[in-house]
């Protein structure tokens, strides 16, 4: 959860550029898929090498490139050279810690984000470092662990449904943001899930494990926000063409997925203000569980420690004590005894505190 | 409440602009209302058909088209095509979890509303998504629930009252708009007398039930708050035209309205401030309440603990013990008890404690 | 305090711009009071109709009307029709909900504000709905509530002293506001003095009756925020001429206007950082006493709950119990009791708790 | 501390540019010194009369006035007359509640500013209005009571020490203001010094008393706050030369000074900030107290109370009882009482309680 | 920690830009390391002394002065001569306390920077004063106390690895501002790791030694981000050539190197939203143990005391007591006790309070 990378960084003042993978280890093999289409059709994907993972200038259509791994260093350094990629861009193509940006470049665009999924086993948030560098007729699509998080999108271009194949990769880059935004609203609607069960929790039956399962949660959203509130930017920044690539046609589709983020963001800062509120809730039903404890012991205590003295004085051995010889003293002191509780109940049931 | 969308989206990474419908599941059939009007008179109310629900190019006046339910995906598409809308706006307008918002096309505009009501019998607050799509010459009007909050517009229409057959659709969008705002202050006025109540109920007597009260009204300010502010940038924007098209005439009145939204804002925004201060008071008032039980617990037992000591002292049975022969024995212990129990609560008095 | 309006507004829907008197129930005749002045000199305050109250174009002066109570809808309607206001303009003043706003329409402005007075007798603070339609040669002000409010500068005109007469009607515009914004320096006086005394009372003799004084002054603090804010966005729309009419003199008056509501401002977010910090001087000081309160339990119960049950050794009935026959038994217990008792004490007198 | 006026403001809609002295009362009276400088000397600082005190045009060089007193309004009013001031400027003078502000003027600008100095004896805050008006070769500098606070800077101007004397009236402002702030760092020293004992105090040994520290210091840093907050616009304003006056070379200057206040700004933020940490240092404290409080009672009754029960039971007097007749019947007592002490002994081990 | 000076400032109102040390007291000699390169090569670090430390025009390549030490001010007044630095440079250099800045000037910029490193064995934050002074050609670097933090960049010119030798004294500037930014991630790791050691420890077993951790460490991020934050401005101010200087080729540098404070200033921020976290968990497991040990005290006191009253009215001395001469009286008394005790403890095992 803690995004502060638990690898090493590259020693301080080492030099900038140099493309060093920032996570944690892996040794899969990393392979490229390359899916070509046009509005005429599309290719099968087929697996290439990283040498024949360059651009194709003059040819039609779109050439989409996914690299399902950043942990080979070698890779990326090829990928960086054929496609002239400035070295710090390679860097954070490496950097799984990097912020959500888009920046811009001659001749291509970089854009970093977050996918971020739910796995349902752990019950834990997943987060996955994405990153595209894209041009005119190419995406080059990098992610942190193989998967399959893109198939909708992959069976859109090869059924030729929707408008996938008669759009330029500008299209292809909104539908992989918008896909990674769609993620955002599972995972908010599995927080959301939990955080009702929480609500009902702390209302039913608060321990100290739904303490921690409050903190857990708060942790949570504040990572979710943190990944979150970059990516409006993002897109903000694809939507406004400060950026310039997406034809208008897509700007349009670019406007609707900024309100998809700003609806995701929203949703997250509600989110904290309802688990807040269910902090406060939690820590008030303590107190008033502790309230109704404190009343059941001064109850019996004010009831008792009286009747204990009297009995106790009639305990005493003194040789002259009249009461002891008196025919009714024993019971009179019964008497005395439950008329002195009687009266101590009803004033706590005045009180309302039996 | 909770405005996650319980209903499951359409799956991450699917075609956007595809149409479906998301919300609370529904069968009900879907009817059209159409009503033409001009400064020289109006129509009847008449039900279509969504095939008859078509722009009229040329007529004079404006016609106004009510949908009442945005479930069947069918009837949306019909009217997406016979208005020339684009995807998106059709995919918003069956998305129940969209937020409020205006966007402006080629030719229309397309707005986005939440209408808020106070359910009384259940005592909660209903949220219904609202959108039109308006141009020259007409409005078309989309309600989730069928329902007749707009009557009194009709009346206004069918009457002649006010200027409403004098002006265009822009004044009718205006009307809409602002009897939505207008609701918005009835939901607030029962929330206001809602939340007078719970803050009398917190200072005369609270108990658990009053912190749920508390936290529940929080949840619903935040939620109203959640649909209210981007209204607020909505009526601004129409104010402003940034998305042209009110008349000048028509500015006036929707500038009134943007202050009528900032004033509900205000409102709502103090009421959060309110309940707060609520919640503050609740938790004083568990604390001294506590104080309370405990200084009772606490007069009781210092006053009577020393007692039951001393009557124990001449409960033993050692032979040697002078006291217990003395003839004046018993009334003195009687004596010194009564002394030490004054002087405590004297004692007691002082510190205020009784 | 709740400026929610308890009184019902009209109907959601019904016709903008439609007159309708908003506030408590009131039927006092409305006066219409006109004062005639120029740099030559001032009439004396004349009672006039509302027919009568009408613009007198080609005169060289000032006139001022002023009407003292807006819940009469007819006189309303009648001054809207005489001096040409817009229809919401006259909604607005019936409206007494209505936010501090300035409005700019064709040849007149339209200024809503809120004046604020301290009741002594019910020790609240009240206010009252202020607006004033100003153009060239004339104010026309309406009270809520009638009363002498703004005799000072009544007095001002009639003397003849200050720079009032010489001044056009932008100068008596600025003249009322500024009247309305040095009444919140004396309410804020008022409320600066009792926030010191419930600061006092919190450190001496914090009772429940505290809390609820803290917890009311929030909310006045809350209500008067909202009031005044606003007023600083008027008044600064009047300083920067936005809404044109001020001469370049006035301006400088309307700067330094400016420079005191923002003192104003600045105060009420004093006050209520103040307020919160003695909010969490009462929890603190409850929680300090209960500790006392428990301290003095803990050190009443520590010594004797030993010794009775010392003493209740002795006062079992065993047959066969050596140490009741012993001579010295009896004193020996009381010495292994005091010792123990003094034990107990230095253990407390060490932990500060006695 | 607190600044709402304690003295009563002039009346509600008086003339606005009247001259009232708004302070705490005084009658001392208020002496004028001048010193003329140039890059060619300076003159010894001369007493003179209001009258004397006029501009001095066509005069080479620099002329500083101070005037140790803003409570005589007749003196005040005969320097608006030699200098032409504004009614308002000459009324803002006289307001030792006015707020740091600058403000420009035909020929001249007004420039008011709070200097803040610890009060060692009393140990507190001691603020004073401070205004100044400067032109083209003079300042007029205004004093709320009679000190040297400003003794260095005459210093250098007598002894011709740094740039002061080849510089004009431009610079001498900057010195006054640059002095001001410096006096802010003395000022911050003193609190963070006690802020640093209050940090221990609460670590180590917190009383009630402590926690009054805290809200005293809390309630001066919203006072620091407040009078340097406007001063950082004011410097702002002069660096920016919004309000013309200053040469190119005083800006460097007056940009390092706008740095100054930033930093100053800055720290009373982190002392803000770390004040209410120490606060929550002390609460929580407190309810460790309580704790440590309730543990021992609850351990010494949890272990007296059985045991006192047991000796009961064998203090009752039945004719059938047959362990007290048992020879091993009291020892056996003893054990049975010592193995249960022990087991909730451990059992408090355990627990941490002991 | 906290950064206000403790040494003492110059006098209020000395003469701006005097030099003066401002830091704790320090005797080492002050060294000057001189390191020139070009793209063809790099000299070795020679030492060098004051006098010779100055501009070299004409020359190509960069020079890189290193000076360890700025306590003394005779050194820094020979260099702000040889540079031809504005007294207020020279004066700002001397100041440790001096917050990070970029300030231009005819010919050279000035930039001020805090380095904060971690020191492991005191386990505590250590911030140092960083100024560089740099124009074409070269650039003069002042680090507050001797070391080789900057070791790393050394190497890169002498070994001629990376693009360093390639690019101006711009270049140069660039790489050290990012080697004190890599200095942060540095000291957010060990924070970060120390952070989740105290979320442990406060889930576990929070004790009185944790609360004053997370005091500390809640007083370390705030001197973190008051450091860190100007930095941002600093490294935009570059970034944005709001101060000219950097070449285009750079600038893309600089844009990544302000992405890298942005993140550290976000995971700052994110940590501060953790702790705050983590306080409530604290306070919450403070009164989760509270009620624990109140509930062993209720049940154990609830359960006996009604005993201890049962066996003290059979310990009553009255004559006429009839159930004392019962046969079966003793064993009666016991089954109801257990009757008693047993009913109680099912009640308590309700409440979940065994």
């Amino acid at each position: 959860m803690n995004q502060i990378s638990k690898r090493k960084r590259k020693p301080a003042g080492s030099s900038p550029g140099s493309v060093v993978y920032v996570g944690s280890e892996k040794t899969a093999p990393v392979s490229i898929t390359r899916i070509r289409y046009s509005a005429q059709g599309a290719e099968a994907p087929t697996v290439i090498t990283p040498s024949e993972c360059r651009p194709e200038p003059g040819q039609a259509g779109v050439v989409w490139y996914t690299v399902d791994g950043v942990h080979n260093v070698e890779i990326l350094k090829t990928l960086g050279e054929n496609f002239g990629l400035h070295p710090l861009v390679v860097e954070d193509i490496g950097n799984t810690t990097q912020r959500p940006k888009l920046e811009g470049f001659d001749g291509y665009n970089f854009l970093a984000a977050k996918m971020i999924t739910y796995d349902g086993k752990a019950s834990r948030i997943h987060t996955e470092h994405i990153s595209m560098v894209y041009g005119e007729g190419y995406v080059l699509l990098f992610l942190q662990d193989p998967g399959d998080l893109f198939a909708p999108i992959r069976q859109r271009i090869e059924s030729g449904k929707g408008r996938i194949r008669s759009h330029g990769s500008d299209y292809l880059v909104y539908a992989l943001v918008d896909a990674i935004v769609d993620y955002y609203f599972h995972v908010l609607e599995e927080v959301g899930e939990r955080l009702e069960k929480l609500e009902d929790e702390v209302v039913v039956r608060p321990t100290i494990s739904t303490l921690r399962a409050i903190h857990n949660m708060k942790r949570e959203l504040i990572a979710l926000r943190r990944s979150i509130w970059p990516m409006r930017e993002v897109v903000n920044a694809m939507a406004r063409d400060e950026v310039s690539f997406a034809s208008s046609g897509v700007k349009i589709f670019l406007r609707d997925l900024y309100d998809h983020t700003v609806h995701v963001i929203d949703s997250v800062e509600t989110m904290r203000d309802i688990i807040t509120g269910t902090l406060d809730i939690y820590l008030s039903s303590v107190s008033n569980r502790l309230n109704e404890v404190m009343k059941v012991l001064t109850v019996m205590s004010s009831i008792f420690i009286p009747l204990t003295f009297i009995v106790g004085i009639y305990g005493m051995n003194f040789h002259y004590m009249p009461e002891l010889e008196w025919r009714w003293g024993y019971p009179a002191v019964w008497v005395a005894m439950l008329s002195i509780s009687a009266a101590l109940m009803m004033l706590f049931k005045r009180k309302r505190w039996m």
